[in-house]
């Protein structure tokens, strides 16, 4: 996966005893939910304070995901706060990648990698990015190799 | 239900998307969820960072729920934070009484009240509350009418 | 709480190690939304498969809730089954109030009780329970004492 | 991703108003879950009856994931049942690699593979995979092509 470089927006999780299973590390089926998480504050952060729920009711825009892929490095624990950091690395006509990267204790625990499409939210038709998301993100990616 | 009065503890939550269902508002199901993550931020609070995972694992002490109940006055939602005000209410010898009250843009959205028993971690028995808790725990109960 | 009597809908529930927690039990958190599952099951039951998802697009309908109370009588883990039992106990004009009592290997786990309102779903008004509905939920209230 | 032959182990979900999002379908979050869901129910059906919590508990063997993807094909909807189709596709000497297909309708939703090694539950470390597991699963593991 591409690697984080330079300085990246870090949304910071509480991880708690209710996100732990039986062998006293966060489950599997939350860690996804976590990157998720991470990305829809990324969007907050861009879009002044606009996440999925405000794209969708109040710009009509919908980024399902169709591609998802972690790696999982070490057990999340609620011995530190989780710090997933977020950054696009690819932003195409309709489409926009996103890494997460989570680290506890300065560690990294896993690696995320994710695919949205965009659409129209009220009909789930493919569209092109609107522009003003488009230049919101733009100075987000990193430049071409 | 017990009203709040004075000063309390407030823990902070973000409802996103991912929080609500096709009523585009919090699931009920996630509610009680909110609940006792502050229930929990509160114990980390009081205990010096120690919240349920650290008390069950480090103490052998564990707060078992042996009743919950929610009035629901207004539904939860994305537009604001979730700010969770915790109270106990009450102390005896082996349980703890907890207040709940969620509100968002300064209107209460729903009020919980819930009863925890202590137990010793890892056998499951009931126990006195510890001492060192209970010092701790002691200057938040209001006094009696 | 109203005691069960006769035969009731059940509503079986696999639990398994997602929804454990470090004590090797189910999570509270999880349990409200057991409950909340076994109503969803038991209105498919009663509705010609309508749960809460078609009631509130199909039918217009929705039954927030205003109320919910449990009582936490012994742990829930994935050793057996949950066997949730369902009834209606009360149909006032506008509210329903539902029953669930979680079993485990024949033991009482968990006693709730729930008040939800029905309501115009787009517009989130109260209403008074469409005339189809509470015939198909009449023949399940038990009879005044 | 490998394809899908011959007979495979399904598990069939219910999906419900609590997993859908204000899209009206299931939560992006929610779709791993269900692919462990159908992965433990896969283990339970081929060492008669133990999932994760009877392998950790009692045989003392874990199997934490280290790689999860997805691809999104169509959205999950509580207007079918999901049914995951669960196969293992490689058995290393620590390692086992499953992929679930999720379909409703018979059309497919998601592919999914994961990657789990296998540890001394209580230790974390590394461990071939016992003997009787071994068995259990070798007959499922497709032949080398």
């Amino acid at each position: 996966m591409e690697s984080r470089t330079g300085q990246t927006f870090v949304h910071c999780i509480s991880v708690s005893w209710g996100d732990c299973d039986p062998a006293k590390i966060a489950y599997t089926g939350r860690l996804p939910t976590f990157a998720l998480d991470a990305i829809n504050a990324w969007w907050e952060s861009v879009l002044e304070g606009d996440g999925w729920f405000q794209m969708e009711l109040d710009r009509n825009v919908g980024t399902p995901f169709v591609r998802l892929e972690m790696d999982f490095k070490k057990p999340v624990t609620p011995r530190h706060k989780l710090m997933c950091h977020v950054w696009p690395v690819r932003l195409g006509n309709t489409s926009i990648t996103f890494r997460v990267d989570g680290l506890q204790n300065e560690q990294l625990c896993f690696s995320t990698r994710t695919v949205s499409v965009c659409t129209v939210a009220d009909t789930f038709e493919k569209q092109a990015i609107p522009q003003d998301i488009r230049e919101a993100v733009k100075p987000h990616i990193p430049p071409e190799q």
